[in-house]
Protein backbone atom coordinates (compact mmCIF):
# COMPACT_ATOMS: atom_id res chain seq x y z
CA UNK A 1 0.00 0.00 0.00
CA UNK A 2 0.90 3.72 -1.03
CA UNK A 3 -0.35 6.04 1.58
CA UNK A 4 0.09 9.91 0.84
CA UNK A 5 0.39 12.49 3.57
CA UNK A 6 -2.67 14.50 1.93
CA UNK A 7 -4.61 17.19 3.34
CA UNK A 8 -6.58 18.71 6.11
CA UNK A 9 -9.74 20.85 6.05
CA UNK A 10 -12.44 21.43 8.15
CA UNK A 11 -10.98 18.86 10.81
CA UNK A 12 -10.86 16.06 8.15
CA UNK A 13 -7.25 14.41 6.77
CA UNK A 14 -7.89 12.97 3.18
CA UNK A 15 -5.41 10.63 2.08
CA UNK A 16 -4.51 9.57 -1.20
CA UNK A 17 -3.53 5.73 -1.36
CA UNK A 18 -3.21 2.96 -4.12
CA UNK A 19 -3.26 -0.82 -3.27
CA UNK A 20 -1.66 -2.47 -5.88
CA UNK A 21 -3.00 -0.57 -9.22
CA UNK A 22 -6.63 0.59 -7.31
CA UNK A 23 -6.57 4.15 -6.58
CA UNK A 24 -8.53 5.12 -3.38
CA UNK A 25 -9.05 8.73 -0.82
CA UNK A 26 -9.18 7.62 2.91
CA UNK A 27 -10.47 10.18 5.22
CA UNK A 28 -9.98 10.18 9.10
CA UNK A 29 -10.39 12.95 11.48
CA UNK A 30 -7.67 15.21 11.97
CA UNK A 31 -5.14 13.43 14.92
CA UNK A 32 -6.86 10.16 14.43
CA UNK A 33 -5.05 8.11 17.32
CA UNK A 34 -6.03 4.09 17.16
CA UNK A 35 -8.60 2.06 16.17
CA UNK A 36 -12.03 3.64 14.39
CA UNK A 37 -15.24 2.05 12.41
CA UNK A 38 -14.73 2.47 9.30
CA UNK A 39 -17.18 3.13 6.01
CA UNK A 40 -15.87 2.13 2.65
CA UNK A 41 -18.05 4.10 0.07
CA UNK A 42 -18.72 2.58 -3.64
CA UNK A 43 -19.14 5.48 -5.97
CA UNK A 44 -22.17 5.59 -8.87
CA UNK A 45 -21.94 4.39 -12.42
CA UNK A 46 -19.97 7.08 -14.45
CA UNK A 47 -18.35 8.61 -11.33
CA UNK A 48 -15.23 8.18 -8.95
CA UNK A 49 -13.65 7.91 -5.47
CA UNK A 50 -14.44 11.91 -5.77
CA UNK A 51 -17.43 12.25 -6.79
CA UNK A 52 -19.21 15.11 -5.08
CA UNK A 53 -22.07 12.69 -3.24
CA UNK A 54 -19.02 10.46 -2.17
CA UNK A 55 -16.78 13.71 -0.96
CA UNK A 56 -19.78 15.10 1.02
CA UNK A 57 -20.68 11.90 2.89
CA UNK A 58 -16.98 11.48 3.78
CA UNK A 59 -16.74 14.40 5.17
CA UNK A 60 -19.56 14.36 7.39
CA UNK A 61 -18.93 10.90 8.45
CA UNK A 62 -15.26 11.49 9.59
CA UNK A 63 -16.11 14.66 10.98
CA UNK A 64 -19.17 14.32 12.78
CA UNK A 65 -19.09 10.48 13.42
CA UNK A 66 -15.12 10.11 13.91
CA UNK A 67 -15.51 7.14 11.25
CA UNK A 68 -12.51 6.51 8.72
CA UNK A 69 -14.15 6.28 5.47
CA UNK A 70 -12.60 5.15 2.42
CA UNK A 71 -13.79 5.04 -1.20
CA UNK A 72 -11.69 3.75 -4.67
CA UNK A 73 -11.69 4.26 -8.03
CA UNK A 74 -14.09 1.08 -9.83
CA UNK A 75 -12.43 -0.66 -12.61
CA UNK A 76 -12.99 1.65 -15.53
CA UNK A 77 -13.67 4.99 -13.76
CA UNK A 78 -11.71 7.63 -12.34
CA UNK A 79 -7.86 7.07 -12.21
CA UNK A 80 -8.10 3.34 -14.02
CA UNK A 81 -7.52 2.36 -17.34
CA UNK A 82 -10.60 2.76 -19.68
CA UNK A 83 -11.62 -0.41 -21.38
CA UNK A 84 -12.83 -0.94 -25.10
CA UNK A 85 -15.78 -3.02 -23.82
CA UNK A 86 -17.06 -1.11 -20.88
CA UNK A 87 -16.77 1.78 -22.58
CA UNK A 88 -19.04 0.40 -25.80
CA UNK A 89 -21.43 -0.61 -23.56
CA UNK A 90 -21.48 2.30 -21.10
CA UNK A 91 -22.24 4.73 -24.03
CA UNK A 92 -24.98 2.50 -25.51
CA UNK A 93 -26.58 2.56 -21.64
CA UNK A 94 -25.94 6.30 -21.81
CA UNK A 95 -27.61 6.79 -25.00
CA UNK A 96 -30.39 4.57 -23.73
CA UNK A 97 -31.23 6.09 -20.30
CA UNK A 98 -31.24 9.27 -22.43
CA UNK A 99 -34.62 8.61 -24.75
CA UNK A 100 -36.01 6.41 -21.63
CA UNK A 101 -35.14 2.99 -23.36
CA UNK A 102 -34.92 0.03 -21.09
CA UNK A 103 -31.35 -0.20 -19.80
CA UNK A 104 -31.60 -3.35 -18.08
CA UNK A 105 -29.59 -5.57 -20.07
CA UNK A 106 -26.82 -3.70 -20.34
CA UNK A 107 -27.07 -2.74 -16.76
CA UNK A 108 -26.11 -6.04 -16.47
CA UNK A 109 -23.73 -6.82 -19.14
CA UNK A 110 -21.51 -3.64 -17.19
CA UNK A 111 -22.24 -5.55 -13.94
CA UNK A 112 -20.97 -8.50 -15.11
CA UNK A 113 -17.93 -6.87 -17.07
CA UNK A 114 -16.01 -5.44 -13.23
CA UNK A 115 -18.64 -7.63 -10.26
CA UNK A 116 -15.50 -10.22 -9.74
CA UNK A 117 -13.00 -7.75 -9.95
CA UNK A 118 -14.37 -5.05 -7.85
CA UNK A 119 -15.18 -7.08 -4.89
CA UNK A 120 -11.38 -8.71 -4.84
CA UNK A 121 -10.23 -5.07 -4.80
CA UNK A 122 -12.56 -4.31 -1.69
CA UNK A 123 -11.23 -6.85 0.11
CA UNK A 124 -7.62 -6.39 -0.66
CA UNK A 125 -8.09 -2.68 0.03
CA UNK A 126 -9.84 -3.28 3.48
CA UNK A 127 -7.05 -5.52 4.67
CA UNK A 128 -4.64 -2.65 4.05
CA UNK A 129 -6.22 -0.05 5.89
CA UNK A 130 -7.41 -2.22 8.66
CA UNK A 131 -2.86 -2.60 8.73
CA UNK A 132 -3.30 1.52 9.41
CA UNK A 133 -2.70 2.84 12.78
CA UNK A 134 -5.28 5.13 12.91
CA UNK A 135 -7.97 3.00 11.27
CA UNK A 136 -7.13 -0.49 12.62
CA UNK A 137 -9.64 -3.59 12.76
CA UNK A 138 -12.91 -2.58 13.97
CA UNK A 139 -15.88 -2.81 12.52
CA UNK A 140 -16.59 -2.22 8.91
CA UNK A 141 -19.92 -0.76 7.34
CA UNK A 142 -20.11 0.03 3.09
CA UNK A 143 -22.64 2.81 1.58
CA UNK A 144 -23.33 2.04 -1.93
CA UNK A 145 -26.12 3.00 -4.46
CA UNK A 146 -26.68 2.44 -7.93
CA UNK A 147 -23.85 0.72 -9.28
CA UNK A 148 -22.15 1.17 -5.80
CA UNK A 149 -25.21 -1.00 -4.40
CA UNK A 150 -24.99 -3.42 -7.58
CA UNK A 151 -21.15 -3.80 -6.72
CA UNK A 152 -21.70 -3.41 -3.17
CA UNK A 153 -24.41 -6.60 -2.43
CA UNK A 154 -22.11 -9.53 -3.44
CA UNK A 155 -18.90 -7.83 -1.73
CA UNK A 156 -21.16 -7.40 1.75
CA UNK A 157 -22.55 -11.31 0.83
CA UNK A 158 -18.67 -12.09 0.38
CA UNK A 159 -17.37 -10.37 3.32
CA UNK A 160 -17.68 -11.57 6.72
CA UNK A 161 -15.82 -7.67 8.25
CA UNK A 162 -18.80 -5.77 6.79
CA UNK A 163 -21.29 -5.80 9.60
CA UNK A 164 -23.81 -3.01 8.57
CA UNK A 165 -24.51 -1.77 4.69
CA UNK A 166 -26.33 1.34 3.38
CA UNK A 167 -27.46 0.09 -0.15
CA UNK A 168 -30.58 0.44 -2.85
CA UNK A 169 -31.12 3.06 -6.40
CA UNK A 170 -31.46 -0.47 -7.57
CA UNK A 171 -33.48 -3.02 -8.50
CA UNK A 172 -31.37 -5.50 -11.15
CA UNK A 173 -33.47 -8.99 -10.95
CA UNK A 174 -29.87 -10.62 -11.15
CA UNK A 175 -28.49 -9.13 -7.65
CA UNK A 176 -31.50 -11.13 -5.97
CA UNK A 177 -29.65 -14.47 -5.12
CA UNK A 178 -26.74 -12.00 -3.83
CA UNK A 179 -29.23 -10.13 -1.56
CA UNK A 180 -30.63 -13.13 -0.03
CA UNK A 181 -27.16 -14.06 1.32
CA UNK A 182 -26.61 -11.16 2.54
CA UNK A 183 -27.42 -11.38 6.55
CA UNK A 184 -26.08 -7.99 8.23
CA UNK A 185 -28.31 -4.86 9.18
CA UNK A 186 -29.36 -3.44 5.77
CA UNK A 187 -30.73 0.70 4.86
CA UNK A 188 -32.00 0.34 1.48
CA UNK A 189 -33.01 3.52 -0.03
CA UNK A 190 -35.84 3.77 -2.92
CA UNK A 191 -36.30 6.55 -5.44
CA UNK A 192 -40.54 6.55 -5.92
CA UNK A 193 -40.12 7.86 -9.23
CA UNK A 194 -36.64 6.41 -10.13
CA UNK A 195 -36.27 6.34 -13.82
CA UNK A 196 -33.27 3.72 -14.36
CA UNK A 197 -35.12 1.27 -11.60
CA UNK A 198 -38.61 0.17 -12.05
CA UNK A 199 -40.37 0.09 -8.20
CA UNK A 200 -41.62 -3.21 -8.72
CA UNK A 201 -37.73 -4.72 -8.89
CA UNK A 202 -36.69 -2.25 -6.52
CA UNK A 203 -38.95 -3.52 -3.89
CA UNK A 204 -38.33 -6.88 -4.72
CA UNK A 205 -34.72 -6.43 -4.49
CA UNK A 206 -35.65 -5.19 -0.69
CA UNK A 207 -37.81 -8.16 -0.44
CA UNK A 208 -34.91 -10.59 -1.79
CA UNK A 209 -32.28 -9.60 1.32
CA UNK A 210 -31.73 -12.15 3.80
CA UNK A 211 -30.75 -9.48 6.73
CA UNK A 212 -33.65 -9.60 9.80
CA UNK A 213 -32.40 -6.11 10.23
CA UNK A 214 -33.62 -4.21 7.11
CA UNK A 215 -35.54 -0.73 6.70
CA UNK A 216 -36.34 0.58 3.52
CA UNK A 217 -36.35 4.38 3.01
CA UNK A 218 -38.47 5.70 -0.02
CA UNK A 219 -38.83 9.21 -0.74
CA UNK A 220 -40.31 10.93 -3.87
CA UNK A 221 -37.90 11.54 -7.18
CA UNK A 222 -35.90 10.15 -9.72
CA UNK A 223 -32.54 8.36 -9.77
CA UNK A 224 -30.43 11.24 -8.92
CA UNK A 225 -32.93 13.14 -6.77
CA UNK A 226 -31.87 11.63 -2.77
CA UNK A 227 -33.12 14.01 -0.39
CA UNK A 228 -30.54 15.71 1.56
CA UNK A 229 -31.86 14.11 5.26
CA UNK A 230 -30.67 10.26 3.82
CA UNK A 231 -26.93 10.48 4.32
CA UNK A 232 -27.56 12.19 7.82
CA UNK A 233 -30.17 9.08 8.71
CA UNK A 234 -27.04 6.74 7.64
CA UNK A 235 -24.53 8.66 9.59
CA UNK A 236 -26.95 7.16 12.35
CA UNK A 237 -27.71 4.13 10.85
CA UNK A 238 -23.95 3.63 11.07
CA UNK A 239 -22.98 5.14 14.47
CA UNK A 240 -25.72 2.70 15.64
CA UNK A 241 -24.39 -0.54 14.45
CA UNK A 242 -20.50 -0.24 14.06
CA UNK A 243 -20.32 3.09 16.99
CA UNK B 1 -61.60 22.78 29.34
CA UNK B 2 -60.48 21.13 32.40
CA UNK B 3 -57.41 20.23 33.49
CA UNK B 4 -55.74 18.54 36.40
CA UNK B 5 -52.34 19.46 38.47
CA UNK B 6 -50.98 16.16 37.23
CA UNK B 7 -47.92 14.15 37.98
CA UNK B 8 -44.46 14.12 37.35
CA UNK B 9 -41.45 11.80 36.76
CA UNK B 10 -38.51 11.61 34.84
CA UNK B 11 -38.66 15.25 34.25
CA UNK B 12 -42.25 14.81 32.45
CA UNK B 13 -45.65 16.55 33.98
CA UNK B 14 -48.60 14.23 32.70
CA UNK B 15 -51.92 16.28 33.65
CA UNK B 16 -55.53 14.62 32.54
CA UNK B 17 -58.16 17.15 30.84
CA UNK B 18 -60.99 16.75 29.39
CA UNK B 19 -62.38 19.47 26.63
CA UNK B 20 -66.19 18.75 26.24
CA UNK B 21 -66.86 14.94 26.93
CA UNK B 22 -63.33 13.81 25.31
CA UNK B 23 -60.78 13.10 28.12
CA UNK B 24 -57.63 13.06 27.14
CA UNK B 25 -53.52 13.49 28.11
CA UNK B 26 -51.18 15.84 28.11
CA UNK B 27 -47.52 15.61 28.72
CA UNK B 28 -44.89 18.37 28.81
CA UNK B 29 -41.66 18.83 29.87
CA UNK B 30 -41.00 19.52 33.82
CA UNK B 31 -40.88 23.47 34.54
CA UNK B 32 -41.72 24.14 31.32
CA UNK B 33 -42.82 27.84 30.23
CA UNK B 34 -43.86 29.66 27.33
CA UNK B 35 -44.63 28.25 23.49
CA UNK B 36 -43.56 25.15 22.32
CA UNK B 37 -44.42 22.48 19.40
CA UNK B 38 -47.16 20.22 20.29
CA UNK B 39 -47.65 16.41 18.79
CA UNK B 40 -51.08 14.95 18.91
CA UNK B 41 -51.13 11.40 19.15
CA UNK B 42 -53.65 9.15 18.23
CA UNK B 43 -53.73 5.49 19.53
CA UNK B 44 -54.88 2.27 17.48
CA UNK B 45 -57.83 0.25 17.87
CA UNK B 46 -58.97 -1.17 20.71
CA UNK B 47 -56.40 1.13 22.33
CA UNK B 48 -56.32 4.27 24.49
CA UNK B 49 -54.81 7.90 25.58
CA UNK B 50 -52.28 5.51 27.89
CA UNK B 51 -51.96 2.19 26.11
CA UNK B 52 -48.18 1.53 25.97
CA UNK B 53 -46.55 2.87 23.41
CA UNK B 54 -48.64 6.13 23.38
CA UNK B 55 -47.50 6.47 26.83
CA UNK B 56 -43.61 5.68 25.84
CA UNK B 57 -43.15 7.78 22.65
CA UNK B 58 -44.75 10.71 24.35
CA UNK B 59 -43.15 10.65 27.38
CA UNK B 60 -39.61 10.51 25.49
CA UNK B 61 -40.77 13.40 22.36
CA UNK B 62 -41.70 15.28 25.82
CA UNK B 63 -38.18 14.57 27.77
CA UNK B 64 -35.75 14.74 25.32
CA UNK B 65 -37.37 16.88 22.19
CA UNK B 66 -39.26 19.31 24.72
CA UNK B 67 -42.35 19.16 22.91
CA UNK B 68 -46.04 19.12 24.77
CA UNK B 69 -47.89 16.12 23.55
CA UNK B 70 -51.63 14.99 23.66
CA UNK B 71 -53.54 12.18 23.67
CA UNK B 72 -57.05 11.29 23.78
CA UNK B 73 -59.50 8.59 24.20
CA UNK B 74 -60.98 8.03 20.43
CA UNK B 75 -64.85 7.12 20.25
CA UNK B 76 -65.58 4.09 21.87
CA UNK B 77 -62.42 3.65 23.16
CA UNK B 78 -60.72 4.16 27.05
CA UNK B 79 -62.92 5.87 29.02
CA UNK B 80 -65.42 6.94 26.15
CA UNK B 81 -69.30 5.67 26.29
CA UNK B 82 -69.18 1.92 24.44
CA UNK B 83 -71.48 2.51 21.41
CA UNK B 84 -73.41 -0.72 20.49
CA UNK B 85 -73.07 -0.72 16.85
CA UNK B 86 -69.20 -0.33 17.43
CA UNK B 87 -68.47 -3.18 19.98
CA UNK B 88 -70.51 -5.40 17.27
CA UNK B 89 -68.49 -4.59 14.66
CA UNK B 90 -64.95 -4.32 16.45
CA UNK B 91 -65.81 -8.13 18.11
CA UNK B 92 -66.34 -8.96 14.60
CA UNK B 93 -63.21 -7.63 13.62
CA UNK B 94 -61.51 -8.90 16.11
CA UNK B 95 -62.99 -12.54 15.42
CA UNK B 96 -61.89 -12.64 11.78
CA UNK B 97 -58.07 -11.24 12.24
CA UNK B 98 -57.83 -13.78 14.85
CA UNK B 99 -58.08 -16.63 11.45
CA UNK B 100 -57.09 -14.72 9.30
CA UNK B 101 -59.68 -13.29 7.15
CA UNK B 102 -60.78 -10.21 5.26
CA UNK B 103 -61.50 -7.41 7.61
CA UNK B 104 -61.25 -4.51 4.75
CA UNK B 105 -65.30 -4.27 4.94
CA UNK B 106 -65.22 -3.80 8.67
CA UNK B 107 -61.91 -1.63 8.88
CA UNK B 108 -64.31 0.51 6.86
CA UNK B 109 -67.76 0.21 8.63
CA UNK B 110 -65.69 1.15 11.97
CA UNK B 111 -63.90 4.09 10.48
CA UNK B 112 -66.73 5.65 9.21
CA UNK B 113 -68.26 5.32 12.46
CA UNK B 114 -65.99 7.67 14.01
CA UNK B 115 -64.08 9.23 11.84
CA UNK B 116 -66.16 12.57 11.55
CA UNK B 117 -66.77 12.97 15.51
CA UNK B 118 -62.51 12.67 15.80
CA UNK B 119 -61.68 14.95 13.71
CA UNK B 120 -63.89 17.63 15.55
CA UNK B 121 -63.03 16.18 18.62
CA UNK B 122 -58.81 16.62 17.72
CA UNK B 123 -60.01 20.56 16.51
CA UNK B 124 -61.40 21.13 19.66
CA UNK B 125 -58.99 20.01 21.60
CA UNK B 126 -56.32 21.50 19.67
CA UNK B 127 -57.86 24.70 20.42
CA UNK B 128 -58.37 24.33 24.07
CA UNK B 129 -54.40 23.09 24.14
CA UNK B 130 -53.45 26.18 22.89
CA UNK B 131 -54.62 28.68 24.94
CA UNK B 132 -52.32 27.13 27.93
CA UNK B 133 -49.40 28.89 28.93
CA UNK B 134 -47.38 25.91 29.07
CA UNK B 135 -48.35 25.05 25.08
CA UNK B 136 -48.95 28.13 23.43
CA UNK B 137 -50.16 28.25 19.52
CA UNK B 138 -46.69 26.85 17.92
CA UNK B 139 -46.11 24.00 15.45
CA UNK B 140 -48.26 21.12 15.27
CA UNK B 141 -47.45 17.48 14.78
CA UNK B 142 -49.29 14.43 14.07
CA UNK B 143 -48.65 10.90 14.98
CA UNK B 144 -50.60 8.15 14.92
CA UNK B 145 -50.43 4.68 13.04
CA UNK B 146 -53.07 1.82 12.53
CA UNK B 147 -56.36 3.27 13.25
CA UNK B 148 -54.55 6.62 14.54
CA UNK B 149 -53.66 6.84 10.56
CA UNK B 150 -57.46 6.61 9.22
CA UNK B 151 -58.01 9.07 11.49
CA UNK B 152 -55.54 11.13 11.14
CA UNK B 153 -55.61 11.71 8.14
CA UNK B 154 -58.76 13.35 7.40
CA UNK B 155 -57.93 15.66 10.74
CA UNK B 156 -54.59 16.47 8.67
CA UNK B 157 -55.97 17.33 5.62
CA UNK B 158 -58.69 19.55 7.31
CA UNK B 159 -56.63 21.27 9.96
CA UNK B 160 -54.15 23.27 8.70
CA UNK B 161 -52.57 24.01 11.95
CA UNK B 162 -50.88 20.45 11.52
CA UNK B 163 -47.56 21.18 9.59
CA UNK B 164 -46.10 17.88 9.78
CA UNK B 165 -47.27 14.16 10.48
CA UNK B 166 -46.03 10.73 11.24
CA UNK B 167 -48.47 8.30 9.42
CA UNK B 168 -49.16 4.47 8.49
CA UNK B 169 -49.75 0.89 8.88
CA UNK B 170 -52.81 1.51 7.00
CA UNK B 171 -53.51 0.77 3.30
CA UNK B 172 -57.21 1.32 3.22
CA UNK B 173 -58.30 2.21 -0.54
CA UNK B 174 -61.39 4.33 1.22
CA UNK B 175 -58.73 7.01 2.27
CA UNK B 176 -56.95 7.59 -1.30
CA UNK B 177 -58.76 10.79 -1.98
CA UNK B 178 -58.01 12.03 1.64
CA UNK B 179 -54.50 11.45 1.40
CA UNK B 180 -54.42 13.12 -1.72
CA UNK B 181 -55.47 16.68 0.04
CA UNK B 182 -52.69 15.98 2.40
CA UNK B 183 -49.75 18.30 1.63
CA UNK B 184 -47.59 18.95 4.76
CA UNK B 185 -44.36 16.84 5.33
CA UNK B 186 -45.17 12.78 5.77
CA UNK B 187 -43.32 9.82 7.31
CA UNK B 188 -44.91 6.92 6.41
CA UNK B 189 -44.53 3.70 8.07
CA UNK B 190 -45.08 0.34 6.73
CA UNK B 191 -44.83 -3.31 8.31
CA UNK B 192 -43.68 -5.46 4.92
CA UNK B 193 -45.32 -8.56 6.62
CA UNK B 194 -48.24 -7.03 8.10
CA UNK B 195 -51.49 -9.38 8.37
CA UNK B 196 -53.72 -6.97 8.41
CA UNK B 197 -53.18 -4.45 5.91
CA UNK B 198 -52.24 -5.84 2.32
CA UNK B 199 -48.74 -4.53 1.70
CA UNK B 200 -49.92 -3.23 -1.95
CA UNK B 201 -52.46 -1.48 -0.52
CA UNK B 202 -49.70 0.70 1.78
CA UNK B 203 -47.33 1.39 -0.97
CA UNK B 204 -50.37 2.39 -3.03
CA UNK B 205 -51.80 4.80 0.27
CA UNK B 206 -48.04 6.14 0.30
CA UNK B 207 -48.26 6.77 -3.11
CA UNK B 208 -51.62 8.93 -3.03
CA UNK B 209 -50.20 11.31 -0.12
CA UNK B 210 -50.11 14.59 -1.75
CA UNK B 211 -47.10 15.76 -0.50
CA UNK B 212 -44.15 16.46 -1.91
CA UNK B 213 -41.78 15.49 1.31
CA UNK B 214 -42.78 12.14 2.31
CA UNK B 215 -40.18 9.20 2.80
CA UNK B 216 -41.73 5.74 3.48
CA UNK B 217 -40.18 3.90 5.74
CA UNK B 218 -40.78 -0.03 5.63
CA UNK B 219 -39.59 -2.64 8.42
CA UNK B 220 -39.74 -6.81 8.33
CA UNK B 221 -42.49 -7.96 10.51
CA UNK B 222 -46.19 -7.92 11.41
CA UNK B 223 -48.65 -5.29 12.00
CA UNK B 224 -47.53 -4.83 15.42
CA UNK B 225 -43.79 -5.32 15.76
CA UNK B 226 -42.44 -1.42 14.79
CA UNK B 227 -39.15 -1.50 15.58
CA UNK B 228 -37.82 0.60 18.73
CA UNK B 229 -36.07 2.97 15.99
CA UNK B 230 -38.78 4.45 14.44
CA UNK B 231 -39.80 6.23 17.10
CA UNK B 232 -36.55 7.47 17.47
CA UNK B 233 -36.24 8.37 13.84
CA UNK B 234 -39.81 10.08 14.56
CA UNK B 235 -38.97 12.58 17.02
CA UNK B 236 -36.03 13.67 14.83
CA UNK B 237 -38.36 13.78 11.83
CA UNK B 238 -40.97 16.70 14.26
CA UNK B 239 -37.56 18.27 15.41
CA UNK B 240 -36.49 18.89 11.94
CA UNK B 241 -40.25 20.22 10.72
CA UNK B 242 -41.63 21.57 13.49
CA UNK B 243 -38.64 22.39 16.41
Amino acid sequence: MRLLSGTSSGGVIEQPFTVDEVPGVLWTPKDARGTRPLILMGHGGGEHKRAPGILARARRFAAEGGFAVAAIDVPHHGERPTGEEFDRLAAEYRARAAVGEDTAALDTALYRLVVGRTVADWRAVLTALQRLDHVGAGPVGYWGVSLGCALGMPFTAAEPRVRAAVLGLQGSPVLAGTAARITVPVRFLVQWDDELMPREQSLALFDALGSADKTLHANPGKHGDLPWFEPEDSLRFFTRHLG
